[in-house]
């Protein structure tokens, strides 16, 4: 496998001009920032991570309000520049990189709350999620119903357009759900940038479009109550009682929870390193996030399920035992990962849905039938109106074939993969085109210069998502 | 069938020796008032409506504090005196009604809201559910999860002992579920009576246990957001199709629904007077209240349905049109049978649950089963982690032999009946002893003087639940 040379293959464009039409912006040009900024957490996938190395934007202009966008979007259409929005760069799968080079937009600088009411807030897309939640629960006690693993350090416009839920989700569902974005304001990529507001179904065309199709310069958001959310480890014998107890609980209507996430033995050992001393060898761990309120209720449901023990409780350290401790959520959904990583750089991982009503079934067959090459983990979600179970289990990554079988082995189970090794749209989801997604940008970006390269449908509408061919966009070779 | 007589059945009770004990406190004793209070709408029964017709108390004791009913409990133990707690009177199968006589003990001045905090409310028994919410909503901005339909009239107290759930159980569940309360404080019916402070598990002993082991002096119930709640009815050229939009709209996890009750025609076109401009001939509806916040989302998710009409919201009427309707949720729950009772006293009903997944399908073919005789009523729930409905379907009465029938057929089809013609906990329940509640009896009310006659386990322990034979206490003759 040879790797791309994408500068060769890349159009030349003419940056003096764009410059000169940017005068009075911040623009960044030293090559090492640029690179930087150019990046996301594309190598947490080999295959990424050997595909995407080159990557790299020839300027990157950060904006501190709607009317720099704006300025910014009608040069780059004007000279033919794609522009690729940056929120903090937390995405996984290369989202954030711009394939085709040009201006990478940072929208970082754009991060105000700008109005706080019963149930909803409206924030600029730069805005870090802990900061909007800060400011939501000093002034009103609430806090957004859903965030990423990536809580202290992902933008809201970033976690809309690249994210799909998380903490939260065992509540609330995902963000592709009705009601879980009131509305999105955004600017299209035109001569003259037009502004709208989305709302209902019309918002599908724009979370999770990786920015494709409009840069997203204003969210409204609902808001939840803010509980005194206790942290709690509880450990098992075995995997599949940790599993049904996190399933259980997921379905505990009036016990409200953030978090419940089940983790295989030796995953938390080995890499949740700052909580060591609480996780005894071999046990299997659920992570639960629960209303300090639902304390009686939670332990009453706990004590239901013989050989359940509470091994760790944020409500019962002393002060020297939590210092340090990073807050629980951090060692959940593709946070696990990350630690993982951290100790074993050969571990990579998926992405799968176990379906309503067999999750529990499912995973326990697919696990038994990849031994200690992959480890579990679960997520426990309601998707909808039922509660069930994403994975990130954790592979012992070999070859891009035996990761590529390891997929196909799921999906030949009855698990979903979206699979993190792909930087298209569609190959990360659903294996299919959005035919909304796909309107929404010949009338918002009929140039297609916003985040090139990563809607399939866009680039080759005939390209067969029932093969085993991956996409790759010209420039790049596999 | 003859009617039993109670006065002559029971004991004399030393009502002289009582008085002393209680001089100071409120008593009535014009019998026409002591009979009004020994009553509440057992009448929505006919079969209820001939056994107990006659039941009445000896004495109405009303207190203002809990030192008043310590004074209460300590006499009516020492003279053994029976003693049936009251709180509003809206119970439905003779739940508050003196089967013994004695004393109904009156809490209703007992309405103080003591705390107001985030996420939870202390309050007095008494309270009336509406008088809390209007002081937890101005207060903070936060409302009670759940409440019956009677939510103007009844307490707190009454709906925790003798309730089970309502509007809100379609994001909640019901009261039994762990976390929707948080505390109750109870006194025991002792010579010296304890005050108990319940939580987790132990509060099943005491929650729609009818007051029958311990008077609930104190209760800490779990608070949610105050919405601004929209009112939408939509109407359905089929009933399956209005009962798939309830099911599909009670699955929606993101959007906040505080009510989904689908009702079959022509029962709100007869039933619902005042909205009777809103609503169409023969169409089926749905009852809606929704988070004004996910108004485009409500309206994205209800356009995907084809045939389903808005046909009121509560936000697109004139002021005239407004004056003097109901409350949505007065059409709602048990509101049904009232209003549709008022207009054809000839009406009776049923409590069903139809369990998931198989709730829409068994509901067609139970309703096709029985056709006109019975108009399907659904409330959307959500219940042991899923959505599903409970009915309370609408019964033509011609016999009671036809009405066991009809319970019978449900059954036998896979309804689960909590049958409102049975004053027992147990036959308006699972039909069988919980034995919680019984062992918490023996330690709470040793003398078996709390609301006689409603726990069957106490009175019989022998009793055949399979058996067809309904429980008829000693002096009630069938
Ligand atoms: C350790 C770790 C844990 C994670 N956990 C989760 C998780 O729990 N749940 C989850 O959903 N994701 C998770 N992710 C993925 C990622 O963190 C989230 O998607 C995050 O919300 C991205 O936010 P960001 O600001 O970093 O976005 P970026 O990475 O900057 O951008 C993400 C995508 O959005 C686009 N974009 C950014 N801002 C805008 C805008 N204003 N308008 C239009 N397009 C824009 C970018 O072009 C890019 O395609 C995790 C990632 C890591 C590395
Ligand atoms: C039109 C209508 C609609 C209804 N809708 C619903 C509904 O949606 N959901 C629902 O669950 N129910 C419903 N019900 C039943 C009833 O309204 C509720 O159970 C209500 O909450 C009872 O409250 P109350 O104060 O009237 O109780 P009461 O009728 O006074 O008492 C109910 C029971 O509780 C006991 N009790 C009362 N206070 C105490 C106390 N402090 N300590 C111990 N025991 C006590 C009584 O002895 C009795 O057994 C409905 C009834 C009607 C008539």
């Amino acid at each position: 496998m040879s790797t791309p040379g994408f500068s060769s293959a890349r159009p030349a464009y003419d940056l003096a001009t764009l410059r000169a039409r940017l005068d009075g912006l911040r623009m960044e040009d030293n090559p090492a920032l640029i690179r930087q900024k150019s990046r996301d957490f594309y190598w947490y996938s080999p295959v990424l991570k050997r595909q995407l190395a080159e990557v790299t934007a020839d300027l990157v202009v950060s904006v501190a309000s709607e009317a720099d966008i704006v300025r910014v979007l009608a040069a780059c259409v004007e000279l033919r520049i794609p522009v690729t929005p940056r929120g903090a760069g937390t995405g996984n799968y290369g989202q954030a990189m711009p394939l085709a080079g040009g201006v990478v937009l940072d929208l970082s600088g754009m991060d105000e709350v700008l109005e706080i009411a019963p149930g909803r807030v409206r924030a600029e897309p730069g805005a870090v999620l802990a900061e909007i939640d800060a400011q939501t629960r000093s002034r009103s006690g609430q806090e957004l119903r859903l965030h990423p693993s990536t809580y202290r350090s992902a933008s809201i416009g970033g976690f809309i357009a690249g994210g799909s839920g998380g903490v939260g989700s065992i509540t609330w569902g995902g963000l592709r759900d009705l009601g879980n974005i009131i509305s999105l304001t955004l600017l299209t990529m035109e001569a003259e940038p037009r502004r709208l507001r989305l709302t209902g179904d019309d918002l599908a065309r724009v979370a999770h479009a990786y920015g494709t199709n409009g840069v997203i310069v204003e969210v409204e958001m609902p808001l939840a109550p803010a509980c005194d959310w206790l942290e709690v480890i509880i450990g098992f014998e075995s995997f599949a009682a940790a599993a049904a107890y996190g399933n259980a609980l997921g379905e505990q209507d009036a016990i409200l929870k953030k978090l419940v996430s089940v983790i295989a033995a030796p995953v938390p050992q080995a890499a949740f390193l700052r909580h060591r001393s609480f996780l005894p060898d071999g046990r299997h761990v659920a992570l639960v996030m629960v209303d300090a309120l639902a304390r009686e209720a939670f332990e009453a449901f706990t004590r239901r399920f013989a050989g359940a023990e509470i091994l760790f409780r944020s409500d019962r350290l002393a002060p020297e035992e939590a210092k340090g401790l990073p807050p629980l959520y951090e060692l959940s959904w593709n946070h696990t990962t990350l630690r993982a990583l951290r100790v074993d750089p050969a571990i990579t991982y998926l992405q799968t849905l176990y379906p309503f009503p067999d999750q529990l079934a499912l995973v326990s067959r697919i696990h038994e039938a990849l031994g200690d090459e992959v480890a579990a983990h679960l997520e426990f979600v309601r998707f909808d109106g039922k509660v069930t179970c994403f994975g990130l289990p954790l592979v012992r990554f070999t070859t891009e074939e035996r990761l590529a079988e390891i997929v196909a082995l799921h999906e030949a189970m009855g698990a979903v993969v979206f699979d993190p090794h792909r930087y298209t749209l569609e190959e990360g989801g659903m294996k299919q085109t959005d035919p909304d997604q796909l309107a929404f940008k010949r009338e918002a970006d009929p140039h297609g210069l916003l985040n090139p390269h990563k809607m399939i449908a866009w680039e080759d509408p005939a390209f067969d998502f029932s093969g085993a061919r991956t996409y790759l966009f010209p420039g790049i070779g596999a």
